[in-house]
């Protein structure tokens, strides 16, 4: 008997990352493309391209495709309402990819795969009551309550990157209309503004010195340079994680969880930006809140929303099949 | 056979109310103490008077009380393990209050017998995901999950009152240790606040003129102001609906609940606080969310913590027998 496959799909806001997961969460084979700035069709071609080619490079059958996407998600209709970081809007994209790969198609919000990835093998596992964050392009956030995925009302909980923690503070640039979003204060493009504003006032730094050679400060490469010992690529971690910490503490203060696991990208500074998080979350918590709480880094790092997504789609058949 | 009936206590930081609850949660006997700034034994003193008042008030044989305290409550030891706004931190309050009455005594929250009021027999009767609001002294909050109350890990969750919307904002009076926490902008303090701002720079208005005549602005009195027509009340009423708007956009960018409850003895502005509010919760929410929101008065009014205060005892009583 053939090894089972599902195709697992994490579209963000700046990249596609696909790979074939196996029932027990393993990843088989890889694809990634970048996606900035792309409109619905090209966007649309290049997410089948990716999920064409694990198809021909894994010789297992895939039963399936799941996806997790930036968007707020009507679970009634299955459609995306609003494209955050994304041209998805009001586009019926689970039929779409249905009928484009003649496959079983199953689409959650990315916040959501990830936090199932977590808490069904990884950082969660084993706790009944979670948050996760995965701090991308924004941040998107998935609950667990009571052992289970929490989707609200409609299927939008956990818009936690539009939590304003600055009500007065700069507009949303996640496309939301409200201001001081959380996601302004502690994303990815939040540490790259942080590194471009320190760049220009640490003229000794290495931030400075890559500016001066010309380089773009995106996220990836300013841990790096933190990991490298550049005092001011640290010191842009650390307040993006001190902010972080401030949303922790806003989500203790409601949910009392057990866990708070933070993923994303941005984790790829690790204790550079969770040891800043804990400390502001700690400042700001009643010390029984902040003594029953662990604060720590996915498993699954940048790829459990892509695992997710494949666990949803293994999750959906199963149910599919005993109803 | 006797009418069965259970007392409802809901502690506030300022007053405390006590009532006699038959099952299907009509009031019959109420009792009312005021209760700032009392030590410990005063308080536990007032309150075992005002339930014996009502025991030999009502002619029905008493099966229980159920408490609504301010208080974070450790659900895994039934004490209370901080009182923000009342002195019974680290007291074990349920045993205590047993021996004193002689009485089956079940305590929870009071945001969340408030929440459980509404929920059974109030404004949120019939929705399966619902917020409930209590702006008295500070907010308390309720969460309805999956049609339950949700009470988090340890049993505190729903701390709305303390969700910061301005992370660099003045010093919770709550004795959180936090800053611009959301009850410092949308409370019954913090109407009082703004009504003493707003008297001292409308000096026709009746705010000026009440405080010329030596009245203290506390809530009701603004809010009676306001209704009777003073543009000044009216505005201070409208600023911190309008800044609970920021804090319900906030929980709905969380949760997609279908209903948010707002209740505490604020909620006697109506929708001279409701409709600012309103405003402001739809202008910092996605389209889509703001169309599938209701923002309506707890049916309880202020009486929902009391009410939901014997709803519990109700419960467990239930709960018991059936175990």
């Amino acid at each position: 008997m053939a090894a089972r496959r599902i195709i697992g799909v994490d579209l963000g806001g700046t990249k596609l990352l696909a790979g074939a997961v196996d029932p027990a969460l393993g990843v088989h084979h890889r694809a990634q493309r970048t996606v900035t700035g792309l409109d619905q069709r090209t966007l649309l071609d290049v997410i089948v391209d990716a999920v064409q080619e694990i198809r021909e490079s894994t010789g297992s059958e895939i039963e399936a495709v799941g996806f997790g996407i930036p968007v707020l998600m009507d679970h009634r209709t299955g459609r995306a309402v609003v494209g955050v970081h994304t041209p998805l809007a009001e586009l019926a994209f689970p039929d779409v990819m249905a009928e484009r790969l003649g496959l079983p198609v199953f689409v959650d919000n990315d916040g959501n795969t990830s936090a199932m990835a977590e808490h069904l093998a990884g950082a969660a596992q084993g706790y009944s009551e979670a948050i996760v964050l995965t701090l991308g392009t924004g941040i998107a956030g998935g609950l667990i309550i009571r052992d289970e995925l929490y989707r609200g009302a409609l299927g939008t909980a956990g818009e936690i990157g539009h939590v304003t923690i600055d009500y007065d503070g700069p507009w949303c640039q996640g496309n939301c209309r409200s201001r001081g979003c959380a996601e302004m204060f502690s994303s990815g493009s939040a540490l790259a503004r942080e590194a471009r504003l320190l760049a220009s006032v640490r003229p000794d730094s290495a931030l400075a010195a890559a500016v001066r050679d010309g380089r773009e400060l995106i996220g990836p490469f300013v841990t790096e340079l933190a990991h490298d010992g550049d005092a001011a690529a640290i010191e842009a971690i650390a307040l993006i994680g001190s902010r972080l910490g401030i949303t922790i503490a806003n989500l203790v203060n409601i949910f009392n969880p057990q866990i708070v696991v933070i993923g994303g990208g941005v984790i790829a500074a690790g204790e550079l930006l969770l040891g800043p998080a804990r400390a502001s979350a700690t400042s700001r918590l009643l010390p029984f809140l902040a003594d029953h709480l662990s604060i720590v880094p996915a498993r699954f790092g940048v790829e459990a929303g892509m695992v997710g997504a494949a666990a949803l789609a293994y999750d959906q058949l199963a149910r599919a099949a005993t109803a």
